[in-house]
């Protein structure tokens, strides 16, 4: 059996760790020269408007699905026409456009931040007058990682955020005054049947994710849950979803979804009994989906920029070393750790002083 | 950086799946058109005389390592002339010869079976007068999964198993009435850092391994660990070493080492803070070695002649699934599975279930 991703990059890399003691084979269909996934699997090469590319790759694939949200949605219908693609082009849609993404939430009675289309400037100032300010001004579509958005003060930074973003058409959301950044994720197989992990609970700087814990029995775990169970439900999802939310009180509030395996959820490699990655190949095969029992205590942190030393690093007690073997390049996620501690105060003191040597090292670098 | 391996079998295909977060890259040098390491790295394809393809390869490589210790010793002495090769030779030559094994164990003061160097039919007569009847008969080179060997009853078999096996010497071994089979799995770096697993209790059917239980706090690990560091330290070892024993009474009598990552030793993929696949690449490039901490209930079943369909086995809650994508064949292993359980009696029961239920698929197919 032969799995298409669409996209060669980490997460394609660590699907195919996965699955490869399944018995599953890989090809990743990615435009870049140096896509990391080629190291376990075939890499073809090609742009994602070269149809012929795409009919040969889906040829050589039994099932077909994505790494990354922003993947040409031309391209994956395109495929679909010859290919079962899991998650679904509804589910792929759905997050492509900001605007719609929070709609969808709405009109599913997910919770989120007030928001508003912003198509000029005239419209910045009115939802900064609307909404109140600092708000936040994205584009509708393609960004990732902090990129394509702007918190804005006052009258006048929208206007100029307006036209320095002016890519695409965008959208107003209020400025969350959040507790903490939580996500919840979770795999759907095609019989209904739901798997959930232990809420992860995240920091990012810069708009980049640094860090996130397993939060086992955590008190907002049933709410997040059930908002997630209204997607699958609506989506007839197959794979693993990621809802990203902000906590507000006792509230989440959704922030986005990701209709594939989520940087969040790297802890389960080795803090869950069976990993988002296995996971997600089970759900869109229709296999049994895998237990989510975890460890107690088990964070990630991401790498940004550069790896620290491999050598050095494996001295570190119970940490799990994950290079996605990419180029060293500013704002880059290049790599990250699981970190496995016997209660959480040692777990927290640990993440803090890994990341501070990280953040260290990345200076130097 | 970039490995070698010699041979592309499964050990080297969980070695690459152990290497790869590590930012390592595989080269696997292995005669066979299917070697199934091929999923996780290059596949260099030439026979074990072709000294030209020996030194392309090891050209393309940083360090070198190989999977199986019958490989040829002609040829790791060509490649070690320019690059490193851990395990080192004389740890390979060691093993190569059953009787050369048996008299390395004894100059260590390593108790083994008695034995006696067979050369012909009244070699054969004499051994079974010396060391009584049953003995085992074995070719001193070249066996593996209870190939090229016999149990001889008498004078008359003995002779007739001698003609049979005279591919080349034998060695006759005193047939041990074990009361279980162990296997006791370590790794060492260059500075002489040293980490063990816990012991492995082994079974095996003709001659094949068939499971192996993790025996955390064993009372015969401190001996076992005992005789492993004298192996290391005469060889002056880096890697992964394998040491098979007979117990008897309270005693270990070495049967065979292996100079690599061992069948019995799969179950701490998921059984231990770090798989003997990772250590065994630290160790050889001389990094920090990994926690060798377990969890408690751990044991690996493998998976002989044909695989159980995957998505019926993954429906086994906490199965481990491993397939090596070999083709099937009977005797052939072709993956394992490993069984993680919250106890001990609850790890036998899953295990003799899963056992009885694999054995009777692989009567069918």
């Amino acid at each position: 059996m032969t799995i298409g991703v669409l996209g060669g990059g980490q997460l394609g890399r660590m699907l195919g760790l996965a699955g490869i003691p399944l018995g599953l084979r890989f090809v990743f269909y990615d435009p870049t020269a140096d896509a990391c996934a080629s190291a376990v699997g075939k890499h073809v090469r090609a742009d994602w408007d070269d149809v012929d590319a795409l009919e040969r790759f889906a040829a050589e694939v039994d099932t077909v699905t994505y790494e990354f949200e922003n993947v040409s949605l031309s391209a994956v219908e395109h495929v679909a026409k010859v290919r079962p693609v899991f998650p679904n082009t509804a589910a792929l849609r759905g997050t492509q456009d900001r605007f719609d993404e929070k709609s969808l939430f709405r009109s599913l009675g997910i919770p989120t931040a007030d928001y508003r289309a912003v198509d000029n400037r005239s419209d910045a100032r009115r939802a900064g007058a609307e909404l109140g300010y600092p708000f936040v001004l994205k584009r509708r579509t393609g960004g990732y990682d902090g990129k394509g958005q702007r918190i804005v003060a006052d009258d006048s930074e929208a206007e100029s955020a307006c036209d320095e973003l002016a890519g695409g058409s965008l959208v107003a959301e209020s400025f969350v005054r959040f507790s903490r950044e939580v996500s919840v994720i979770g795999a759907r197989r095609a019989s209904g049947e739901t798997v959930f992990y232990e809420l992860s609970e995240n920091t990012h700087a810069d708009g980049i994710l640094r860090t996130s814990f397993s939060r086992p029995r955590d008190p907002m775990a049933g709410q997040g849950r059930e908002l997630l169970t209204r997607l699958f439900d609506l989506l007839d999802y197959r794979g693993v979803l990621a809802l990203e939310c902000f906590q507000r009180g006792d509230k989440l509030l959704a922030n986005e979804y990701a209709p594939r395996v989520h940087n969040s959820g790297h802890w389960t490699i080795e803090g869950a009994a069976t990993s988002q990655f296995e996971n997600h190949l089970r759900a869109i095969l229709d296999w049994p989906l895998g237990s989510t029992a975890g460890i107690d205590c088990a964070a990630m942190i991401n790498f940004i920029g550069s790896l620290p030393p491999v050598d050095d690093f494996l001295a570190v007690e119970n940490a799990h070393y994950h290079s996605y073997e990419k180029a060293p390049r500013e704002g880059r996620k290049v790599g990250h750790a699981t970190i496995i501690a016997s209660n959480r105060a040692e777990l927290e003191r640990r993440v803090a002083g890994l990341r501070a040597g990280v953040a260290q090292q990345a200076d130097r670098s």
